[in-house]
């Protein structure tokens, strides 16, 4: 996934939909919390066994929640002016110094 | 960002922790809407401008949030076998049907 | 509202359809968290003033979105023994304290 | 809890720290996602079994987070002239319509 190619598509396609002034970071967060508990909600009553072994249909649409949360993320990263691969990358090495290896804690 | 190369980091990330026990899609999900929470709490009582016009130090913060979402997607897909870039492909193929250029409908 | 009241008549509806299995605390929560999403998906593209000027059917919507969070809260509540009127009174309290009147912080 | 007078309570509240400004149905509502995501962090690690056997601390911790839900929701209720109690009863009884007892359907 190249971010930077990303972004353009999808400022190009809210440019031919006049979306820019619903696209606030403000609405962009909102949206993203709301296709993530559609994500979340294929899960609520399943066990953590059958979440892993849900079926074609389910993952079919999980996948598509996965997108939307991705889009948003990326429109959300251009209004902002975050660069996601590195956001990753400095998060990583945070992690990584906050939780050694063999630790127990969780996450 | 190459999603093949993120995940397999991140897997390799779990492996030296011993997390793959927590990692079932059911908490996956979980985390990740957790992340958008934390994301959404930044922009919760700023007006829209506002939100577009956050301070350096917000704006980091937002990043740190972004890429926690950013990889607990990548970690879901990858539990899943979903693959990310072809979800986003369809989608976005999907709401250029559903959305038609100059049509007034949100989004 | 009585909680005790409406707590019992939710565990006869729970208990008339099995779902005690379903209803632990990790899934109520999960359950609480979409359905606050579901209200917020009411709101995510308007902007404030709008969002406090909503037709008689949006109101209904979210007024069923309502119930259902105060539902879920209501079981989460009963499982876990907590007890709201106290906690609320309790919340409210500390806020006070947190938040001297005059205070000019958000929230 | 008798909400009209939870609400009047949380109005001099408010009226007290000027925050009616902020209290927009839209912030209202991304406020109370964002507690029931510090209420479901929780249980985010945890299995369905040990989400019922919190220690005292969780327990106090998670009542604090139903708080803030409950309040938020009062004061989003007041704010949309939306009867709480009202809005449960005629939720319950739909629910008693769409989930015969004995029926086998998740929830």
């Amino acid at each position: 996934m190249d971010f930077t190619e990303l972004q353009s598509r999808l400022r190009a396609f809210a440019d031919e939909r006049d979306w820019h002034a619903f696209h606030s970071p403000k609405n962009l967060a909102m949206a993203l919390s709301v296709e993530a508990a559609e994500l979340l909600e294929h899960f609520q009553w399943l066990s953590q066994p059958e979440s892993a072994n849900v079926s074609e249909q389910t993952r079919a649409e999980v996948a598509a929640e996965v997108a939307d949360i991705q889009i948003y993320l990326a429109i959300l990263a251009d209004k902002l002016g975050i660069d996601i691969d590195r956001a990753v990358d400095d998060k990583i090495a945070k992690n990584a110094m906050k939780y050694p290896p063999g630790a127990t804690g969780l996450r």
